[in-house]
Parts: C-alpha cells; structure tokens; sequence
C-alpha cells in the first residue's frame, strides 16, 4: 500500500517504492524513505477510538487522526521500518530494516538504530549513538550522546512487573553497553562506564567503572579498558 | 500483493491497507487486520508438496490448501503480522507489528502479543495473557490464563538438541516471567509464580515462589514480591 | 512495490506475490520467492553515494549499482526476507519469515535459516546448517557444515566494542550450540561440541566437550551428552 498525506511536507524527501506517510509529517532534504515504510503511525488510544466510534481505520482515517513525525535531513530510514507518530527524528540519522519506533520518541542526529531495534514508547536517544542490530530499549529510556549499544542489549523499565510505576533507565554520554546485556530498570549507567558483554545490571554503574557478569560486579576503569583495547587493536 | 480468498468469510472485519487472507478464514466483527498481515499461510508440508508437484505458489494456490484461521471480535492484528492456517485467535486479541503465529496455535481472548513476538509452532495461549516484545515461544508451550511475559523472554523445548522428542514448558495461571528470563525444555511455572528478569530457569518452579539467578533459586513468595510491589508502587 | 531487474536471470524461480530483484541476480529452478522479498539489496557505501550524487535512490536506481545474488535451486525464501547483494545462497536451502542476510554471505546447500535470524555482514555458513529463529550472525562469523543452532543464539565479533579491529567466531563441524547462548568474538566452538542453552562462552571449546554456566565451562563430553539423550529419547 502506498500512501501520503497531503498534510505531509516532504521537501527533497527521496523514496524508494512503497510507503505510507501519515498526518502532518514534516520530511527534511536529501532523506530515503525505504520501501515500505510506514511513518506516524497513530498511537493504540487513537486506534481504539476509531474502532469504537465505527469511523473505519484505513490509511484514509487513520491520516486524519495522525500528529505526524519529523525526520530530519539526509537521513535513511530502510525498508520496513515503522515509525509512530510524535516522534522527532535528527539530521544524518539511519535506521536499518524492521526497525520500530514508538510514539514520543526522539532520536539525535548521527544516530544509527540497527535493524530489528525497538524504541519501545517515549525514548529519548541522543546524538551519535551507535543502536546495534535488535536492540530493546522500553518506555522512559534515556540515552545520552555517543553511546553504545551493542546488538541485542535488552533495557527494562518495571521493577516488579507486571506494574503501573514504571521507571526508565538512563545511559550516560560516552558509555558502553556490551551485546546482550541486560539493564534492569532505574538503573543508571555512568559516563563513559562499560558494561560486559551478556551482563545483567542491577545497581547503578558509577562513571568510568567497567561492569562484567550476573549480576555485574566491578572488574575494573575505563582507562583499564581502552587501555587493553590499545594493546589489542596493536597487536597483529 | 492484496489478496483475499473467495472462501474467507470477512463480516465486518476492517482493513488498514493491503492483506492476504487465504482459506476459508472467519474474521469476525470490529476486528482491523493491518497493512500486510498474512493469515491463514500453509504449513511446510502443503508448500514443499505444491513445489514437488509443480503446481505454483503464488496467493491463488496457497489459497486452494490453506486451511485458513479464525479471529475472533475486536482484535488489531497489527502490520506485518503473519499468522499460520490452523490457529485460532479469540476476540478482544491485539498483536503487534511482525508478529509470527505458526500453525494450530490458540490465542485466548483479551490477550495480547507484543511486536516481534514469535509463537513458533502448536502454541496454546489462555485469556488475558500479556506477550511483550520480542517473547519466544516454540512448538508445545502452554501458557495459562493471567501470565506476564516480559519482553524477550525465551521458551525451549528441546532438552537434548537437536532432538526429535520435544517437550512443551507450561506456565501456569498467573505467573510472572522477568524481562529476558529463558525457560528450559519441560519445566513447569507453577501458578502465580515469579520468575526474575534476566534468570535461566533448569528446574521446575513452585507455585507462589519466586526464583532468580543463574541457574534459578528460590528468593522468596509470591506475596513477598506483592508486599515489595506494593511497597514501591506507594513510595514517591 | 514489485521490481524486477532487466538483468536477473530468473530461470524456474517461483513467485508467491510482490518482490523485488535488483541487478543480475540468479535464481536457479524450482525456487520459491515469497511475498515482499528484496533480493540484491545494495550495500551502505552504495546508497551514500547515489544519495551524495543526487541521483536519485528508488529501485531503478538501486538495480543500476547492485551486484545482485545467486540463489540455487529448490531453495524457498519466505516472505519479507532480505538479501543484499553478492550473497551467495545454495541449494535445498529454507529461510524463515523476515530474515535478513547482509552482503557477501555465503549459505550452504540444504541449510535453513530461521524466521528473525540475521546475517549482519559476510557470514559463511556450511551445508546442512540449522539456524533456529532469531540468531544473530555478525559479520566475519564462521559456521561449519552440519551445526545446530538454536533459537536466539548471538553471536559477537568486537572484543573491545566499539573497535575497528573484529573478529570472528568460528563454529566447527558438528557442534551444537543451545538457545541463548552468547559466543564472545574470536572463540572457537571445536568440532561436535556442545554449548548449553543460557551459556555465555568467553573462550574457545575443545572439540567433543561440552560447556555450560556463565561464564561457560566444561562439565562433560559429547559422547556422553549423546548417551543422556540416547536414554531421554527411548524413555516413554
């Protein structure tokens, strides 16, 4: 299905095949928009509505009921990927395929969201973060300027699920989270701290500190770590 | 490719854009099947017969063998969903996007099953079950009535793989899986039970007992976690 | 949106709804495309340079620049699967629902890659391979012929992330590999071993052990894992 708003302001927008542009978007030069794609897709209380009142639920409708995104310019968004409605998208940014981005959230410029990654609700991103392939990151999540997610990081947000009070994580600027890992919810991840690959976060890391095992225990300091990392990108 | 078999009964069901529909499927009223959702696709078997005997599978033969599927009254069945011929779906069901529901799984109504989650074979859902994001379940899971399954929790059931013996996990009435937890082959969750975020869980858990770690050990009761939740819900 | 490259050479291939080939792609007899396929996707250097050129990014465009794929014969690709380009894809091979394998794979003959898995980079994988849904594969993976991985299994290759010096891990022939688990870049999976589901594996595996835990250790040998399941499968 192909469809675009006349609301929608698409500038230099450059498309691929298919896609569906909801509301009053606003798509910024120099963009792809991949095949298939679907953009400011309305929140479920939105939905619900419509199917209630019998109003239909087709492009047409849901257009009409659709806020919009902005994506900003020279960005590529690749097939498949949905994004909902209210959500701002910076400069240079890339999605890969399949991804999902939830009402809300924002994503800084220079971000880069692996394939299969899910923003799931309202998720601040900040600028150049690197997002590895099927990353999960729930409602409330903070993430601060040039981390980075390694693929399949999983974020949580409930400390006793199922719960109404839901508590986001937050990720300092510079820190990184290794693949796999888990970050269990209202935990916070100092500036520029490592978390180890396949660790479960359960207190707060402290600035600088590298996190390893379940649950993370201290193992050692950033400098320790690009330290090693030295030795190791030298070495043949 | 929008598709819609001359065999499916279609009520009052409400389309958002394009969909195969294939076999005689009944979807019934106030349901909104999204913009390419696949119901009603053939096993295996009848895809690898149709090839061997050179009989083409475009959407006109698959709708021939398809046994199509059933969903009940006010489900969203969100884009890019597919879902097997066999399963049956109750009412008030919502998926989200690139959902997978293999054949001759029963979804019971009031549940719902969160984007990218996989039910990968005969997998038997009870009423008012939450699925988040990402949840695998495989061939022979029985999850029963009132259970939360975090997101990316993982289910197995192959003991000793590959092996030809399966055996299904059951989780039962109420229970809670943590963000992330996998569940090995045969255990069995029993009712209103917790399982932690995170936790690999080789043995059978109790009824009202919480479990956590590595592999999993009892930490508590049930109504110690609710005393806790409690606890945290009223603190600000 | 349906595409097809003036310059594939389609042969016997089969069709089930829309898809898109790009460059000279080939696709040997008896193989099934499924719905909304993208074979020959062009790599990311490819699409910055026609979008830096201003030359425009839909699928015309996109097949002037790919390099297209090989797909043997006999292989069924289901339905929103993606391939970029010079991938190389045997015989008898399976893929699941919405995978995604990236440039320069190799798949081997009678290999099945399963619903969700990624390929995120040049992955060589064997003959007779079984990737469960939802592995992920990261660029410079090895796998041997007859390997069993099971669902979720990840993969890392970045020691010190974010580095620019990978490496890959290599899976040797026989070895299985249990759902979950998490291999660290650059360990060797000897041949026949076996990693159990839930295992975090953070140094090579001699051939014919068997490892668990976190982080994983020996706690037997494959004979004897082939004994216990000889007696699990022969019991009623």
């Amino acid at each position: 299905m192909k469809f675009c708003s006349r609301k929608a302001k698409l500038e230099g927008a450059l498309f691929e095949g298919d896609h569906v542009v909801l509301g009053p978007s606003v798509i910024h030069e120099g963009t792809l928009i991949g095949d298939k794609v679907i953009l400011g897709y309305p929140i479920r209380r939105k939905i619900l509505l419509l199917l209630k009142e019998g109003r239909g639920v087709d492009f047409e409708a849901l257009d009409a009921v659709s806020e919009g995104v902005r994506v900003g310019k020279q960005c590529i968004i690749r097939s498949n990927t949905i994004v909902y409605e209210q959500t701002r998208i910076g400069d240079n940014v890339e999605t890969g395929h399949m991804v999902l981005i939830r009402e809300g959230s924002c994503v800084g410029s220079g971000t880069r969201v692996g394939s299969f990654a899910v923003l799931d609700g309202k998720v601040l991103i900040g600028k150049n973060v690197s997002i590895q392939t099927g990353v999960y990151l729930p409602h409330l999540t903070r993430v601060e300027d040039n981390v980075f997610l390694g693929p399949h990081v999983r974020v949580t947000n409930d400390k006793y699920p199922p719960s109404s009070k839901l508590r986001g994580v937050v990720i300092e600027e510079g820190a990184v989270i290794g693949a796999g890992a888990v970050l269990m919810a209202g935990v916070r991840i100092g500036k520029r701290a490592v978390v180890a690959a396949g660790a479960v976060v359960t207190k707060d890391v402290a600035p600088e500190i590298v996190v390893a095992g379940v649950p993370a225990r201290p193992i050692g300091t950033r400098d320790e770590y690009e330290e090693k990392k030295r030795v190791w990108e030298t070495t043949p």
